[in-house]
């Protein structure tokens, strides 16, 4: 046995911690601008707001970037990147994207460098990044506890920008902040960490040092995921989901994912799907014929959800699914496109290495099998 | 629920990792200078010598400090700090000693303070201390991942200097370096791991955080310890309880331990004896009155180990004890201490934080009760 495992942030876990962001920020000693990075939305909300006067009150400058929504492009992490110039802090809030963002523009500001630097690995990202305060307001991503880092390229290519230098200082996570969540978003995010801990745990780069955070980011989330969509004033739910996420971030930080992820990429490779969403359709897809594997790492996680065997995982997904409200269907603009379509990004070079790390081979008769069964859902969201 | 935990830091495990020790010094960019804290019995064997000619062959002026034995002290601390200044990474190699030696070394240098400035938190500590690399070679303290660092203060007073400025940046953890640890010694350090976790698991502090680690590092010391003590080179075993003292490490750095470290401290304060099997016998003494309190932590520890709830922890304890061969037996030097003496000890300020974290309140008849019980104990050692 042989493994490593990277460095994994002070967590704060708690409800209405949030309240305090102001005090954690202060823990910085000698912070005097931070820069918050959250999506329109959220600001609107007057959150943002409130956040700015606490700080100036402790003679800390803030400064807000919120002009994004939806997936991050070049231009957010560029304007981010310039306003963080001179900050000492970096707080992320609010789903994937703000956090991405954030840990990115703490990067580019340290060195003066554009993002399109790193990405790919290009080059080396700077050892002394600026502090990072990461608040996830979803609970399915684990951006907080990763150092992957997603964006569209400059011709809307997706990219990545990765390292251990984006990973965040300190995390918050405040269940109080997810409840306004609405349930179908609830589930696609909560479905997403699930597979996230499932696939880091049973894929070929798994190791021992990943599955501890691994089953119990799949038992968080199989236990209380209906509890948190039914009910969304739920705190105790919604806090074993958002922190199952976060162990389920540190899981993928280490080993990665598998097949569903990419047939998740695929998907949105071909029109916008959420994230979630396709992975959770992705999964199920590929469920019966992964579990036939019978490996001893498969085993394990149905057994750390309390399953006899993995025979027992795509029943129970299935109706995880089914209790959860995830209609398995494609949104609307899927319309357009074939199973050769969907095929031929499943084969796509940057979605090889979430095939590769799938614990057998996928031949492209079984691409050529799963893009057909994703391809004749209903195309009605 | 609330909780924080503190950061770990990136951990490799494996045997024969240690083999690449100068690889994993030149991952930090730029290290120069290293200095290695290693005591004076693992030093004389050859170890000292290959590393350095490794070392100084990658262009890093190697350095070393093994001039200490058992506990540090003071002095200890004083003349590694001096040899660590202007170096950019400190090593230690060894048991909890070594270890807390070189973790204040690299921030006494950095700022240039002499330990005792930072004794019982007297001052902050430098938030950029050098950079550290533990490697344990006893499996028992968790030193490597914990914020505690212990030493004998100018009038032989136990003292500590705690925070995270003191933790390592990078752990390795190797099985093969523990095979030379006798049988004795094996149980020992095994037994204050699995003690750490089960303390941590179970105290006032507890929580779901620090119980992820804790609960791992019980399973894995109590399936274990036996195995790495009847057959030193089974380096699975090895492995398994060294990977469980890591995490106990972890879980005694969010929560801290309780009773048996009470009792341990106090009977260290007497006369010299070594900490796990003092912690063992402490343990044992106060094992069926604690599990008695029955509380929902107790029965998860329990079950975390096999067991059906809290009554079956005491005879599984003993047993363990039994099959791993330790002694319930004191040193020699012991015979001119009374009950009253341990009970004085256990009352002094210094050992207070430990009795009151216990879960539930220990009377004065209860410290004298446990004294009386540890000090009936044959001194034969």
């Amino acid at each position: 046995m042989q493994f490593s495992t990277s460095f994994i942030p002070d967590i704060r876990f708690g409800s209405g911690l949030f309240g305090d962001l102001a005090g954690a920020i202060r823990g910085f000693d000698g912070a005097r601008a931070v820069l918050i990075v959250m999506d329109g939305f959220l600001a609107s909300g007057g959150l943002a707001k409130r956040l700015a006067g606490e700080l100036a009150e402790a003679g800390i400058e803030p400064r807000l970037y919120s002009e994004f929504s939806g997936e991050p492009k070049l231009a957010h992490l560029q304007a981010a990147s310039a306003l963080a110039k001179g900050a000492d802090v970096v707080v992320g809030i609010g789903g994937g994207s703000a956090l991405d963002i954030a840990k990115v523009a703490a990067c580019c500001a340290a060195s003066g460098e554009d993002p399109m630097f790193y990405a790919l690995a290009a080059n080396p990202l700077p050892k002394n990044p600026l502090k990072k305060i990461m608040v996830p307001t979803t609970a399915g991503t684990g951006s907080e506890t990763s150092a992957t880092n997603i964006f569209a390229g400059p011709e809307g290519k997706k990219l990545w920008i990765w390292g251990p230098e984006t990973k965040a200082d300190l995390v918050l996570l405040d269940p109080a902040l997810t409840i306004s969540l609405p349930p179908n978003l609830t589930a696609w995010c909560g479905m997403d960490a699930f597979i996230h801990a499932f696939e880091a745990a049973t894929n070929r780069n798994t190791h021992a040092g990943a599955k501890l955070y691994a089953h119990e980011a799949m038992r968080l989330v199989a236990g209380s995921l209906e509890a948190a969509v039914k009910a969304p004033g739920n705190l105790e739910a919604r806090g074993k989901v958002l922190l199952g996420s976060c162990y389920a971030g540190i899981a993928i930080d280490n080993c990665g994912t598998a097949i569903a992820h990419n047939i998740s990429h695929a998907l949105a490779g071909l029109a916008p799907i959420h994230h979630g969403l396709a992975t959770a359709l992705g999964f199920e897809a590929t469920l019966s014929w992964l579990a036939d594997m019978d490996t001893p790492d498969l085993n394990e996680a149905a057994r750390a959800i309390g399953l006899k065997n993995a025979d027992a995982v795509p029943g129970f997904v299935s109706d995880l699914m089914d209790r959860c409200g995830v209609e398995r269907v494609l949104p609307k603009a899927f319309d357009g496109f074939s199973a050769e379509d969907l095929a031929a990004e499943m084969r796509a070079p940057e979605n090889q290495p979430m095939r590769r790390s799938t614990i057998c081979e996928v031949t492209d008769a079984d691409i050529d099998a799963f893009a057909a069964r994703i391809m004749s859902l209903p195309k009605t969201l």
